[in-house]
């Protein structure tokens, strides 16, 4: 069976930076370390005036089409995957391949175009899609383009303020894939949940604490659900787990949570038994709540361990890299994740063709998916020429004011009666330019 | 290699009628032809103050897993389309699973819920990515629900406001199927337009004269495209040709488009020759202008033809019987297009299994699909089992105060400071009962 999996990656930061614990943290009396140790987060990605989902979106998809050769014929599927669309019928993809039809000679008229929406999930549903429209032999040997694309914007005050974002990433879903080949494993863990959601409203209502179990129940059903299909796993096993990541703190709860569950009932588990005792099993204790503080004790031993550390440190820390200078891009959180990881072995000059990675999705709402991807040969070339490094060297660091200026621009019901210049000049990239008189928002290209 | 399709389908239509001869037009000063004879439309369905997108949804997909005696452990995936949607983040299909979840002992944990949104496009192309997700081998025995759910509702006053709607179809997509089984080839027309879209606003803007011509124009390419995977079609291999349907009149207009470009270069263009003339060729004529408009004159002439006539009468004609009672569903038109003529045929006692449907999605912004599917051997006891006749004979038929009333019900900007009572009782189904704290919609199911 021809592999199939993600052949190139090309990433699109909003071109604004928000210093957390220099710009964010002073403005409200916080100590830094809230942000730079407690969340993890050093800066935030913010979308200049002329930015939003559809400019991050094409521009991504152009990079990915410029460096891989494509032309708009070569391409069978346009999926977007967002949880900031501006619009309830036309999908965000009709608006991206209208702005690549401005500066290529072909046209996607024979692509098919769509949009999920599921949170920070649907772009690795979106990819799902494209794979199995491969394996159903439905692509007539054409690549698919899957687009996250998010401004994760909060309201002014809320607490989910210091973990914005914005940013759009561009995958090449094919056959014979350079980067990572799928399989047709996945676990899911799935609730109808209010943690977090957007009903009638540009920005979120979030249940913080809740949203935390939230992530971390279907994360752990997710995952019994994908031993149910393969083999009970090790994550020892697989090189880097990245983790969808709304902050990095979250994912040093999910890894630890991730961990416990994994090695319970295996020799990992023995192994630590004389260091910080078996894990409580339920039946030892009176109540639910005894058991759940026993299990709170195991877990603050075992974060302890030289075992967990080593295995923490190794396969989910590089994985924040990106997110630590960026914050979260919903949509395309999990898959920077995915890009930090690859980033790290290269620089270490890792060999891991025919390595695992054990990618962990999730959306609020709520709903997990866990599956494997294999590396394959030709992912050191891919990873080699992105210039993520020279885009975010590149952003403009706002100050408190202009920061607050430029959240007020990209906020729908907020009648911004001054005019707020950009902050950085576009320069050969698509750009928003106003609205048509049915309120559809306009594109061009600058050069 | 095992069929794939559609096993089971449900209807649910929203439970109040608005009469457009009889209540619309006289208030409008209309001639009630302009309604009946021009749009094709008798009624229109409208929600009682208690239904919902959610409501509408869940409701027909009960219908659907009661009548295939299906458990919530038995489905894999759970896919909405619509584009009526009251969350940018959360999707519709986490609140119908929840809906369902009350009435049912077990729960969807492990399957994939998702939402897509391409206008009224999506249904089509969800039901596509669960046909694709089975032949990928990733289904895991168990088949998908995709339910199609919208109110078409749009500002008062619209031009549009006699083609509203409100309904869902639920549709199971299983190997072996009972109803029709698809197959890999497809063929779309696809372009980024400004037809009809809803930029954060409720209710669409439309420029329906542009509609029309978008409708066609990628009709015309999808056919193009399928023609390029298949063999030169001809029309009167298939039993019936449902179409999207947004009012029977432009599905008038599509079907002679369509048969114009099919019988083009064919022996049926041959056999009118004498009657009509060969079709105009656009190297024969000055100008582009000087060749449509023999092309006018040529289609003019077409329509009159016994030979188109049989065609569209047999074909056409009766997949547009439940739209002229229900208006204009949106992502589920085209589904209950298809259940229409399957309705025909069993009024007919039509023998035609292995006989084939040419099937026409659309979505405005706009995309076009075109696929063939074969009828199954167990179509005729699924079809004899709606029950929607009952249905849209229960509706309750509404005063133009009471439309006024409950239009405004719906309108999120509206403050409706009084109360709208209740047209109709619920009876063993799910209704909207407020808001809760993080303003999510709540459900209950009324027994």
């Amino acid at each position: 069976m021809t592999a199939v999996g993600i052949d190139g990656i090309e990433i699109w930061t909003g071109k604004l930076k928000l210093d957390l614990p220099g710009t964010f943290a002073p403005e409200k009396g916080d100590d830094p370390e809230k942000y730079t140790k407690g969340l993890g987060l050093n800066n935030s990605s913010f979308p200049d005036v002329y930015e939003d989902i559809v400019t991050m979106g094409a521009n991504a998809a152009k990079g990915l089409m410029d460096r891989k050769g494509l032309e708009p014929e070569d391409i069978g599927r346009i999926d977007v995957a967002t949880e900031s669309a501006f619009d309830h019928s036309k999908p965000v993809s009709t608006y991206i391949a209208g702005c690549l039809e401005q500066v290529y000679d072909g046209d996607f008229t024979h692509a098919n175009k769509g949009e999920r929406k599921f949170a920070c999930l649907a772009g690795t549903q979106a990819i799902d899609d494209a794979y199995n429209w491969i394996r159903a032999g439905r692509n007539r040997d054409r690549p698919a383009i899957v687009i996250t694309t998010d401004t994760a914007l909060y309201a002014r005050g809320d607490p989910g303020e210091a973990t914005q974002g914005a940013g759009a990433v561009a995958m090449l879903i094919d056959e014979d894939p350079s980067i990572v080949e799928l399989s047709t494993d996945q676990g899911y863990g799935s609730k109808d949940e209010t943690d977090f959601l957007k009903p009638n409203q540009q920005f979120p209502s979030v249940d913080g604490k809740r949203s935390v179990q939230v992530y971390l129940s279907r994360m752990r059903e997710a995952l019994e659900d994908y031993e149910s299909v393969t083999d009970d796993i090790e994550l020892e096993d697989f090189a880097y787990a990245p983790f969808h990541t709304p902050f990095p703190g979250m994912v040093r709860k999910a890894a630890l949570l991730a961990y416990r569950h994994v090695i319970r009932d295996t020799a990992h588990e023995d192994a630590l038994a004389d260091e910080i005792g078996r894990q409580p099993r339920e039946s030892e204790y009176e109540d639910r709540e005894a058991y759940e503080e026993a299990i709170r004790g195991y877990m603050d031993d075992l974060k302890t361990t030289e075992q967990y550390q080593t295995w923490y440190d190794t396969a989910v820390e590089p994985t924040l890299g990106l997110s630590r200078e960026v914050g979260n891009w919903y949509t395309s959180s999990v898959h920077i994740a995915r890009v930090s990881a690859l980033r790290d072995a290269l620089t270490r000059d890792r060999e891991f063709v025919g390595d695992t990675l054990l990618v962990a999705s999730y959306g609020s709402g709520a709903q997990a998916e866990i599956h494997a991807e294999t590396i394959r040969e030709g992912w050191r070339a891919e990873i080699e020429g992105l210039d993520i490094d020279d885009q975010l060297d590149a952003r403009y660091d706002l100050t408190w004011d202009e920061y607050e200026d430029v959240h007020d621009v990209h906020e729908y019901d907020m009648d911004v009666e001054r005019e707020v210049e950009e902050f950085t000049q576009p320069d050969g990239e698509f750009v928003f330019t106003g609205w048509g008189r049915m309120n559809e928002r306009k594109y061009e290209y600058a050069e």
